[in-house]
């Protein structure tokens, strides 16, 4: 690693590169040329420069995120070890912890829903295995998804008391449910260890593998938060079956997204087996046994998990603009913020997707077919196509408030085949409103005699 | 780097190491084995493993901060480019802001004391700049060391919009000041760039060079809060000039801890000049022309600087709890909380080390003469080596904490010699006993007589 070619600038000329070693509790500064002596090398730098103004020192310090997501069943059933220490990978620390005769702790965040459902289950799991546990209910909406709530759990757990470096704060629900509860974690004490536990299937596929927190702040989505991955997302499809089914079509969408930018297996999955997981839940049918390799419900999540993670490890705290997963979400925003509660977020993205496919085939990147397979798989899912208040003059805005939080390019993700993309930055305002236009003609008729 | 190993556990023996490679816009997982095709090479890993029960995949993905700590002079001075483009390292980069036609914004936190002193002039520097500018002057005292004054920041910031990338956000003021704007600007947009300006001695070696932001909470000193360096630390120590002295005395504590833990000959120089420098607020003396480079004042930050620097970046995120800046910091938190605002933060730290310098005697790691070199040094830079508080009930009670809140070790951080020490996990009672009492026979009584 040497940044020191981009470190030195005009006014000082000379920079020297330092590493640190370590010796005797001591961290000392080696300048790179020197023969390695004893100790511990960090992948940390310093690069120091002086000039006659003063002195310039760089700290280059790069901290290495680890976080497991784990596909598992009967997370509840209390011989399950998951929840209680899934997230630890080393051998020899679970060995300690399991050894350890003090009584552990755990402090538990559940939306009020899922702990109508839950509750009582979750409570028994800790207390068949020995543990002091809270659990603390609270109504996780999207209206509610704000610093109160978060504040309202950092003084619960500080009450409640646990030791930041061995006991997880434990997430269990929604999406909004995990965002609240991974910003209080991230806040307390700098850094506490937290668990999701995703009760939804937008939640399981998406809100589970990433690294984002967060918080509504004045009217705005999400402008609150950080990037600190919690150690371990337990998915568990089970809770699933308790979920509406207009909630399943919800998660659906970001699954589709997944699949047209990166995976025509994926889509072709959802084309063929999409109508009938949205029926059963993603639950096993009971009429055959199910094998966790090969059925639909399995294969369909954990393909949608596996494109996410590639897109989101390498660019965990969207450093890179330039990113896949935006797909859906360049016009959506716009719209939820002018519909909301109208529209869950799924459906939104939907709608931005759907309209997003006619732009990529007015431009030549998708066939009449293609377009038409995809809208049907859409439709399919229950998921809506086009609506009256995505309208043109929205999706300009859309764009112009893209560029400005872009860095001044569209980054706008588009399909260029089924399951293939690329980012553009051009899009000739002809070829938009040609495609508005079309898009308003095919689909508006037929939103409205499904209707 | 190969985590695989930590990562296989009992239950999935076989884990599956894939590296992430990125060709036209789309990340792709290969495995390690593979020979690489084209595209970038993220640093990132996931490690997959599958069994009966279900999938684990372990996302590995580091991220590096950068950030740099600058010594100048005349910041506030027109023509002086720092302030405004002073965070940037990359030329490139510089030129093509200094490009850009469109207007600038900055948003500055500042210190009401400090506001009054210098507020004009740091309008007037972005008056002279043609910035759109918006100065926030706030009692950013430890008593409002809270939430409240964050969400304050971060309502104005709203306000009057920045761009996340290009606007980093401004903090001048003292260790609160810039605690707070640190911890707003992380919590913005999920990270927007800030910088500091510390105004205080204190600040100016200690909370300006590392990566820690804060609140108080329930009761708690910095108990909410993020790890999130700045872009850039600016220090001018014209600034000194209008602290009082006692607060120069406060900021000398954390640069004695230094000298103490690392280098005899900070330690040396502080001995020898240390009463000038507070004497002159570390200014120029205007007798003759100093040189940035010789002049005891200089040379005393910079290697305050640098050894912490030498510290801090190594362990940016505190994952390493064995952290010679400690000293200093073992029984010091119990002691502010109980007579708070009594002592300052480097009091209190003062009367800690004074203390841990006669644990050290007692064990034989510092002569008798060099124990009396270090207080007659303390002494003479008016801090305080003794305080009727700190009984040896509190020593216990800080002990006892510690222990808990260190992973069940001690590491306690004492001097071996002369700046030099080592952290031990083991201290007898005994010795703890004798050194209190010698403590308080030896220092308690001259204390007496110098109030």
């Amino acid at each position: 690693m040497s940044h020191a070619s981009e470190i030195s600038d005009g006014a000082c000329d000379h920079v020297t590169e330092f590493r640190l070693v370590r010796a005797d509790c001591t961290w000392s500064r080696q300048t790179a040329d020197r023969e390695r002596g004893e100790g511990r090398l960090s992948d940390a730098r310093i690069y120091e420069s002086s000039s006659e103004d003063g002195v310039t020192w760089t700290v280059v310090s790069p901290i290495v995120f680890t976080y497991r997501v784990i596909q598992c069943e009967s997370l509840l059933d209390a011989s399950n070890d998951t929840l209680l220490f899934g997230h630890i990978s080393s051998p020899t620390e679970l060995q300690a912890l399991k050894n350890n005769s003090k009584a552990m702790k755990r402090f538990i965040v559940i939306d009020e829903t899922v702990n109508d459902l839950y509750g009582s289950q979750v409570a028994a799991y800790f207390g068949a295995r020995g543990v002091t546990y809270k659990i603390l209910s609270l109504p996780t909406t999207e209206e509610n998804k704000s610093m109160t709530l978060v504040t309202r759990i950092l003084e619960e757990v500080h009450k409640f008391g646990i030791d930041r470096r061995t006991e997880p704060i434990i997430a269990i629900g929604g999406g909004v449910c995990l965002d609240i509860t991974g910003l209080a974690a991230s806040l307390y004490r700098r850094r506490t260890p937290y668990i999701r536990v995703p009760t939804t299937l937008l939640a399981y596929i998406d809100a589970s593998v990433g690294a984002k927190t967060g918080v509504n702040f004045a009217n705005g989505k999400n402008k609150l938060g950080s990037y600190i991955p919690p150690m371990a997302a337990f998915l568990d499809r089970s809770f699933l079956c308790t979920l509406p089914r207009r909630h399943i079509s919800n998660g659906m969408a970001e699954m589709l997204k997944m699949a047209l930018m990166k995976h025509r297996g994926l889509f072709e999955l959802l084309e063929k087996d999409g109508r009938h997981l949205l029926d059963s839940s993603f639950q096993p049918s009971g009429r055959m046994p199910e094998n966790m390799h090969t059925d639909a419900a399995s294969v369909s999540t954990r393909l949608a998990i596996e494109t996410m993670l590639e897109e989101l490890a390498p660019n965990l705290w969207e450093d890179d603009l330039d990113r896949l997963v935006d797909f859906g979400h360049i016009i959506s925003p716009e719209l939820e913020m002018k519909i909301l509660p109208a529209l869950l977020h799924g459906e939104a993205v939907n709608i931005d997707m759907a309209f997003m496919v006619y732009v990529a085939h007015e431009r030549g990147f998708l066939t009449e077919e293609e377009k038409r397979r995809i809208i049907v798989c859409m439709r399919s899912l229950d998921l809506p196509v086009w609506h009256s208040d995505c309208t043109l003059d929205l999706v300009q805005k859309s764009l112009t408030e893209r560029l400005q939080h872009s860095g001044g390019f569209l980054r706008m993700p588009l399909p260029t085949a089924l399951g293939k993309a690329k980012i553009f930055n051009d899009i000739e305002e002809s070829i938009m409103c040609q495609a508005f236009k079309k898009w308003c003609d095919e689909q508006c008729e037929t939103t409205m005699k499904t209707e």
